[in-house]
């Protein structure tokens, strides 16, 4: 039994306040993480605004946890007290359907969300399965890592899933914390990478993150300049696009895949995807293996999301900061229970 | 230099007419093809009535000819005088872009369509470069074979490209010209196939053609039943369905693949596509190489579509009866000039 502090919202869009519960026995296939860092991700908001519906309060929010496995269940595997570890959007999933047996795990039916029916990491503690637990590689830095976990992999995935190849022309829409990600990944994975961004001040800083090319959407002859170019386009903005017009910045077999959270309706015209043989795709975070996969790469490469440090007592001006849209590009919170 | 006779239209939405030209000297990279028969595509009926905006007129209708070489230009490779070829959707391609050096003729940007811009095959005598008159296998019958060209690989070449496994799950959307050919492509290539259309009394026949189960999309019972099932959802029909109820029946990572000419925006939502990775997507017809191996396949499968025959002097007939929705399945015109 652990009674476990954290920093919970007990409504939609109220303040987060103190509170302390009994987290029970710890399961025999779960691990126990006494967090030093938790990432603050645009969803936190979105769960602590019933944006989706499906919120439960009282609710602790954070999933992009990072810190030192304290205590592990009977049937743990593969994992052991004292390792660094992170947790993502996942804390569990059901370990035995057809998505979980070929490592989909992010696509079982079954799977929790660290912070929806579950208690997340803006907490002294947070628990998961085993599986969901990765462990961090020596060589990164325990302090940023926290973003990597959800959003990292996020725009990570498709790179992996997709088959993109080094040769290949990447474009990412959206400079914000999923998209200077995007950006990083796509640099190092050796593609030509496009950004693209409404925002004019924001062009210097994805070149920065490794942009070769910075263009607005709402610029017709730049948009005319790269039409038919690239494999594939990366959506991290949660606002619906022109999305005629970024298809086609798209060459034949090309592939628009959306990682934002955007709630209208795509209007997508059969002709654009049909005379290119293109694709309309999206996917959600990313399974342990991708998680693994996707630490390891950021270490290789030196890859860490631009971040800012609150303390994790300083919770509710750092969501205002973020619903603000004033994140440049990340927040993490430091643990500082006393 | 030829002087052809085929059936033309003068102009949008008027009866085919018989109509002469001079077809000039023979292009260095061009055969000529005296048609035997030629296959009435829906797609005849839309440039006929100029739906897509893109006829030009006169224009001799017809892009599913059968028939043997009887004149090869001097630069032309591989193919001579005498042989039995067939001829569909496309007639000619740069053969230097990306896609044509990659084997992706058909999205070719400067793809010559065998209907718009260059005469058809419903006439004694049709022209293509020799890249596209693609020679049938001896054991396909060419009476019925004119359909496999466009419909035919226009529903082959999503199984080819998106390298569906026999072991996989298909939906056939549509039990018409496209679709009963889909049909019997997807059982013969080892298929769990289902088959989705509004019209009951085509069960039988859907059953006849390949179907292991036939689903009313209107049947929420059924459609519950076989929800995330399909691996891929092949939609031949041309008018806009529930797209989420169809992305519904996929399992994750499944396909929503529309070959049917919709020209209604389809209304995708974001989250369909996000919790089980899906995709959305079209192509057009097929290249040379898909049109090759599906001909392969269908002689050694002994798949032929269902198809009606009508003399080439009964066009006229034969649109009305197709434009009616009468056809079953597929047309074929048996040229009789005189």
């Amino acid at each position: 039994m652990t009674e476990i502090r954290g920093w919970a919202s007990r409504g939609a869009k109220q303040k987060l306040e103190p509170f302390t519960y009994n987290a029970g026995p710890l399961g025999p296939e779960e691990v126990e993480i006494a967090v030093q860092y938790c990432g603050l991700c645009h969803s936190d908001l979105s769960i602590l605004n019933n944006e989706w519906g499906l919120s439960q309060y009282p609710v602790i929010l954070g999933h992009e946890a990072v810190g030192r496995i304290v205590a592990v269940g009977n049937y743990v595997k593969g994992l052991r007290v004292g390792q660094k570890v992170g947790l993502g959007w996942t804390a569990g999933s059901c370990m035995h359907c057809r998505e979980c047996m070929t490592g989909n795990n992010n696509l079982c039916a079954e799977a929790v969300p660290t912070i929806v029916g579950h208690q997340g990491g803006f907490a002294d503690r947070v628990r998961a399965h085993w599986a969901w637990a990765i462990p961090l590689p020596e060589a990164l830095d325990i302090s940023s890592a926290g973003p990597l976990l959800c959003g990292g992999v996020t725009v990570f995935s498709p790179l992996l899933t997709f088959g993109v190849k080094p040769a290949d022309r990447v474009g990412i829409v959206g400079i914000g914390g999923l998209g200077h990600m995007g950006l990083k990944f796509a640099k190092a994975w050796g593609c030509e990478v496009t950004a693209f961004t409404s925002n004019p001040s924001k062009a210097d800083e994805a070149r920065g993150f490794g942009a070769d090319h910075v263009v607005s959407s709402h610029d017709g002859a730049a948009m005319q300049q790269i039409a038919n170019s690239l494999d594939i386009l990366i959506v991290t903005v949660n606002r619906p696009l022109d999305w005629a017009a970024m298809l086609k910045t798209l060459k034949p077999n090309g592939r628009l895949h959306v990682v934002g959270a955007v709630l209208e309706p795509m209007q997508i015209s059969v002709f654009d995807l049909m005379f290119g043989q293109k694709s309309v795709s999206a996917s959600p975070t990313g399974s342990p293996s991708a998680i693994a996969t996707m630490l390891e790469f950021a270490a290789r490469h030196h890859i860490a999301p631009q971040v800012e440090h609150f303390p994790m007592s300083k919770v509710n001006d750092a969501l205002e900061h973020l619903a603000a849209g004033k994140a440049r590009y990340r927040i993490v919170l430091d643990t500082d229970f006393v």
